[in-house]
């Protein structure tokens, strides 16, 4: 298997980008196609001891920065190294790409080269996002604002899917999120989704509310782009304020190391974005995965690690088939 | 001033209820009518030294139980104790109404009998919710879960009203809660209602996103019930979940009552329902205030202070005033 990487995403690229890819290599071992300016890529391998490993290097002079416009800047730059990688995987001579960013750029790329599955118009943005509920997985976390029941239902397959071949859950268990747990309770989207979950065929449980999210009651929990991104960084923010109040309340009364271990362990279960590093753009025909910008070389290797997962898993071919199955069960011609 | 006391509502009714209004009257000097079965109430005074204290009792034989659907029973119990007591406020018996619940029969009594102020529907429900955030108000946090752009106007309203009579805080900063702080970024409800806060009077900031929720970057928050009943439940789980873990974590580290000390904070900072007891319901023609149906009678006492001061600060003059004013400024007649 072979795996373009983007050498230039992310704000440590290239060196902690190379060193990640170099290790993602040798430990799952995967072919990597090296996407950047040939002398920058040549430069930062030769500092690896790559004996071994099947390290290719394709020129890409040119790349995105964070800040520009991603349409735009796509346009402008022909040769980006987002792009050129992302080629790979349409050309048949990679698998899957990996890349840090920017995310922009990343959904862009994807969305021109590889194009979206059928009746999905935007890819999908989501995965568990709350260390204290790691079976959790809510879908969609902000690409898409206002949506049609469709959509939700779309949302729903995605993430059965992400439960069943990402965190190997057999039988995923799927709710929609509202304001009640009885049936018809909740504002109009979710009351018209609620019989379309009913019927698809997914292992679908109902409503659940706002407060089940921590607890695990469901495996995939489905709601707006809108509510997602909301929640997603809410959660982000109310970890880090009781992360600081903890420090604050702590200090002198235990060991210094111990009450920072205990305000970042709080911090890293409330913070989607840096516990889980990088995975895959769902709804996209390929597999691109999308890291952190933040990301240092570990997080490149584990996206390099659910890149491979993705691909082993034929996660677009499942994902496309249960799209398929799903619509037929509702008589929907897809 | 007189405050009408609904003796049978919440979980400790009647001795806690009775207990609580017996020490609002002396530390508040408000006089108190008493309403609810004449024995019952009767019965529970005598426990207390009333001497100096204006206390009436109203009688009303029949009341509320939780489980009941509030318009149902209210149809059912007319001499109910929330209904009797609704009325000496329409009646100008007393000038504000208190009763620990159910909700559904004081929100269905105030509706009934008091009614709204013209041009809201329902009642809208909302207040500080996190401790760590004291002088942040969410508006709505569950009444209404479809909104229109002009309800999202009616709630900024309503929260800049609370935010200066309630809270002491001049010139109040509103903002809409969304996705992004840009103007443009949201969904379609956001973006159509960004022009009429723009415009309406109101100290309107523009848009915050979920991350800004805890920080107190803004006085009002305005969202949908939808949004924010879920946000408020999350908030609720999650600060469970976190005092969970911290005991755990900290058991065996520090004493046993300190660990249970911090567990209980981090749970009251984001449990918006046992951290403020009872406030007033907004839009509604009259003052009644709701406590939580698990108040004692230190709840009870303080939601008769909230309730001297809703009246003293004329909130339902001053919410209809601004109400006029801001569909002036925009020119919808209303």
């Amino acid at each position: 298997m072979k795996i373009a990487v983007d050498g230039m995403g992310g704000d440590f690229a290239p060196a902690e980008i190379v060193s990640g890819a170099v290790a993602g290599a040798r430990e799952y071992g995967v072919g990597i196609a090296l996407v950047g300016p040939e002398e920058a890529m040549r430069h930062e391998l030769a500092r690896h001891d790559c004996s071994g490993l099947d390290m290719d290097i394709v020129d890409a002079p040119e790349y995105l920065v964070e800040g520009e416009h991603p349409a735009y800047a796509l346009r402008q730059k022909r040769n980006a190294s987002v792009l050129v990688a992302t080629k790979l995987v349409r050309d048949g001579k990679a698998e899957a790409v990996v890349s840090a960013g920017p995310t922009g750029g990343v959904v862009a790329a994807a969305m021109f080269i590889l194009g979206t599955l059928e009746g999905m118009s935007r890819p999908v943005v989501g995965g568990p996002f709350l260390g204290f509920a790691p079976e959790t997985i809510m879908m969609d976390l902000g690409s898409n604002v206002d949506c049609q029941p469709y959509q939700l239902l779309d949302f729903a397959i995605v993430g059965s899917v992400y439960a069943e071949k990402m965190l190997g859950i057999t039988n995923p268990t799927v709710a929609l999120l509202s304001v009640g747990a009885e049936e018809g309770k909740g504002n109009e989207q979710v009351q018209e989704t609620y019989p379309l979950l009913q019927k698809c065929g997914l292992n679908f449980i109902g409503n659940v509310e706002g407060y089940d999210i921590p607890t695990g009651k469901a495996n995939v929990i489905i709601c707006d782009g809108f509510v997602g991104n909301i929640m997603v960084k809410f959660a982000e923010s109310l970890g880090k304020t009781i992360g600081s109040w903890l420090e604050e309340r702590l200090t002198g009364r235990l060991a210094e190391r111990d009450v920072r271990q205990m305000a970042e362990e709080v911090v890293l279960a409330t913070n989607a974005a840096d516990a889980h590093g990088g995975g895959p753009l769902w709804a996209v025909n390929g597999v691109a995965c999308v890291a952190h910008g933040r990301s240092r070389a570990a997080e490149i290797t584990k996206t390099i690690g659910q890149a491979r997962l993705a691909v082993e898993q034929d996660l677009v071919g499942s994902l496309r088939a249960e799209l398929v199955a799903a619509r037929r069960r509702l008589g929907i011609a897809s």
